[in-house]
């Protein structure tokens, strides 16, 4: 337990430039007794709790709210079985998640799902953010990857979820239902994985320019279209292009609006031919295809550095859209003349193969909240991703973020469901109040 | 409206042999309003309703309790919307599985989901119980393909759940939480599907007989273990061939014990002959391999009828149990000691490669429900499979048929927790009360 105030406080905030409240305290849990401990007695005691892995997320679910205590998981780093023949793993809830695919591949294995982050983030904060990645648009998000948990509930009670094997109906689905709810029905204590044959061969990579984002859009939608089945389908706007060039020098070319980073594991021959057919179809000024696995990991890797890279331009509001695939190139375009209508800098990313954009509102690190032109702007590509049958968050949560815009996606019998479910879970609402719902 | 007790009686039953209560009546439902309407006048009068697709479930999900309106939704049939750019159809619960697939095979894409009952099973049947299949080994279960349900709550109240989009984390899994949940949370009346890419050339099929069924098994385990990827792996024990056998007059062997089908779709080169060089290393006494569309159909086709060729046996008591799949073996072989000590005719299919057995318990017809040595075997073969690390039911659900085992899987927590789930959604109990938990 961590009473020092300054110490408790470095435990308060997530990535997000939400100014968090001030903690009771930090707890550091080694085991599931510590968690259980300190549940028992935030239960007596009426006092909230913010459970909270690495902090890397990007929507204010790990924010401290005042007088809590920040329940941290980050110690609890064992990964306490992998089995081959099942191909599965049960791990606790601070390890790290390349830590989980670098183990899983010296078996042949690997953990698919990986969130940019994934050198810092924990396998907890991913459960509870649901979090996806590059590779999910093959392999799927972090519930797709994920059978069974233990979760210590807010009155310390332990219950057990799900299972060991691949399928399984007994009861109602209370693993997926932790899966994503941000630290509000509970603490995660231990987590069976699916883990999935590495792939055999280095995958193809290609990599494209292109002259306008729209153009890039319209590839990605094409690339879906026929049926490519990429491993990887990354896209990066000028802005963000720009932000790497400036740190790490890479050598942008003055025309290149938009860059796609697609990449496939030969599962369908000719796929990777297909894409570069595509990019160069919808205009792409320069196409290059590669099966060099440090050429793709150092493509990748830039990539993986878009958020860092963004951040030394100033403070960041950070988008999480999903909407279908066919519109991208629509919610492209809404994207960029947002920007200009109301003068803001937006640097956008995509998991663009998922239709999951992360616009990037940049604003003056000096506030202590973006200003009434970034609020507008990010208020309209809401609605537009709405419009367009999209969704608030396809990856990052809602936790304090997001709640503004709740209402517009989630209608009032949505609305009291969760609620009650919350309340089934948490009756006194002392597990991460305020958050996600 | 159905009042007729003869004609609402013909609504009563699923595959079970379970007797069912005497309904009040049945409602065969053609638009959402009738289901809406339904249920306001169920609250408004307190009667219970037991929500039903085809009735091919074997769980006793649909089996009418005394005085309820059996609210079928097979005449619901239409397909919404089928949008190739998006991978996604809008399906009304009545639609036959395999109609759907078949529409979307139209544009080169699947429905995934494929039980063996697909050209008779409902999509909302398939979503109320999570249903699994041949593909499931590799496209996943019925779970894996849903984005969005619409859902006509106990009291009449539209519930609108997920999204259209391939990614989405807005709030608790609510869609997760209604697949499976067996008609006990509220009437699906549409859903928003994922359809996927149809393989471009038709699979590899291995066939392969073995000397005993634990040598089948460890093919199985041997091939899981291998990474060999495939796209279906069936398992049917000799007795099981023998009912198709004389029924069909396959020409069965008579050293065979076991066969196993096995597909690979080539996106792992070599991975057909690789499980062909499993089997016999394994000790099959024959292995084919054929890349004829016709030869695999056929095939596959004997495997969809075994559940048909065992009810021409007897009545049928259907086990569902999955394992962890290094135990396939060993639970192969409690299987067939069970069998002998309790002097019972069991024959076992199963969806071999993600573990989940299904062994049949044949009993007279003559009797209302299995005699003492049926049902002693039977439990026997449960707690087996819980103790291997398993679970009671993989794809069919609990049902009226599990309830009797449900504890030695779910704890009281679980079990406290899933009750309060379901007074959230029907506090007054009347959605097909004594069903699942
Ligand atoms: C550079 C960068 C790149 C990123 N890229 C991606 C990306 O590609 N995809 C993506 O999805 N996200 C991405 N993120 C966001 C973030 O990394 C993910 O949300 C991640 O899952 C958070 O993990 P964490 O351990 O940091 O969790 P935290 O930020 O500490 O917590 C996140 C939420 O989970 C809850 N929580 C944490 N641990 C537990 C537990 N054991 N039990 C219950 N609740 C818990 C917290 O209360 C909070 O609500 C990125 C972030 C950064 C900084
Ligand atoms: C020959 C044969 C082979 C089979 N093979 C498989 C297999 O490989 N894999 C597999 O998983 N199953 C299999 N089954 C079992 C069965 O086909 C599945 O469980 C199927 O999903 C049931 O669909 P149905 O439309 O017949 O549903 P029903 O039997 O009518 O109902 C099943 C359950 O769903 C509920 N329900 C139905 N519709 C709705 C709705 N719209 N809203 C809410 N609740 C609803 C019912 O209340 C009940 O609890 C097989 C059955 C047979 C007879």
């Amino acid at each position: 337990m961590l009473t020092d105030p300054d110490v408790a406080a470095s435990y308060a905030r997530d990535q997000t430039f939400l100014e968090p409240g001030k903690p009771l305290c930090a707890v550091a849990a080694q085991t599931r007794d510590d968690v259980v401990a300190t549940m028992r007695w935030a239960t007596e005691h009426r006092v909230p709790v913010v459970p909270r892995g690495a902090g890397t997320g990007l929507a204010g679910g790990a924010t401290a709210v005042e007088g809590c205590v920040m329940l941290s998981l980050a110690r609890m780093t064992e990964i306490r079985e992998l089995s081959p023949a099942d191909e599965i793993a049960v791990v606790e809830p601070g390890v790290i998640t390349a830590d989980l695919d670098r183990a899983a591949r010296a078996h042949g294995l690997m953990y698919a799902p990986d969130p940019s982050s994934y050198e810092i983030s924990t396998i907890g904060g991913n459960l509870a953010t649901n979090a996806g990645g590059l590779r999910c648009v093959k392999y799927g998000v972090t519930r797709d990857s994920t059978l069974g948990l233990e979760v210590v509930l807010a009155d310390g009670r332990l219950l057990t979820t799900g299972r060991r094997t691949m399928k399984g109906v007994t009861g109602y689905d209370l693993t997926g239902l932790f899966v994503g709810s941000e630290g509000t029905l509970g603490v995660i204590t231990s987590a069976t994985l699916r883990l999935r044959r590495a792939p055999a061969a280095p995958p193809v990579t290609v990599a494209a320019e292109f002259p306008s984002q729209r153009a890039a859009g319209d590839a990605v939608a094409a690339i879906v279209a026929a049926g490519c089945r990429p491993s990887l389908l990354e896209l990066m706007d000028r802005n963000t292009l720009k932000a790497i060039d400036d740190w790490k020098n890479i050598g942008l070319d003055a025309g290149v609006q938009a860059m796609l980073i697609a990449q496939s594991e030969g599962e369908l021959p000719g796929s990777a031919d297909a894409m570069a057919r595509l990019c160069e179809a919808n205009g792409a000024s320069f196409v290059a295809m590669s099966s060099s696995p440090e050429e793709a990991d150092e493509l990748i890797g830039l990539r993986r550095l878009a958020y860092t890279a963004k951040e030394r331009l100033g403070a960041c509001l950070v988008e999480d859209v999903c909407v279908p695939r066919s519109v991208l190139p629509d919610m492209i375009t809404i994207i960029e003349e947002t920007a200009a209508r109301h003068d803001t800098l937006i640097c956008t990313v995509a998991h663009a193969g998922d239709g999951n954009l992360h616009p990037v509102f940049i604003f003056d690190r000096g506030l202590s909240e973006p200003p009434a032109n970034v609020w507008a702007a990010a208020d309209e590509v809401f609605r537009a991703a709405l419009r367009l049958g999209g969704t608030l968050t396809g990856e990052h949560g809602v936790g304090l973020l997001k709640r503004r815009w709740l209402g517009l996606e989630s209608g009032p019998v949505v609305s009291e469901v969760q609620q009650k479910i919350k309340q089934v879970f948490d009756p006194l609402g002392i597990l991460n109040p305020g958050k996600a719902i």
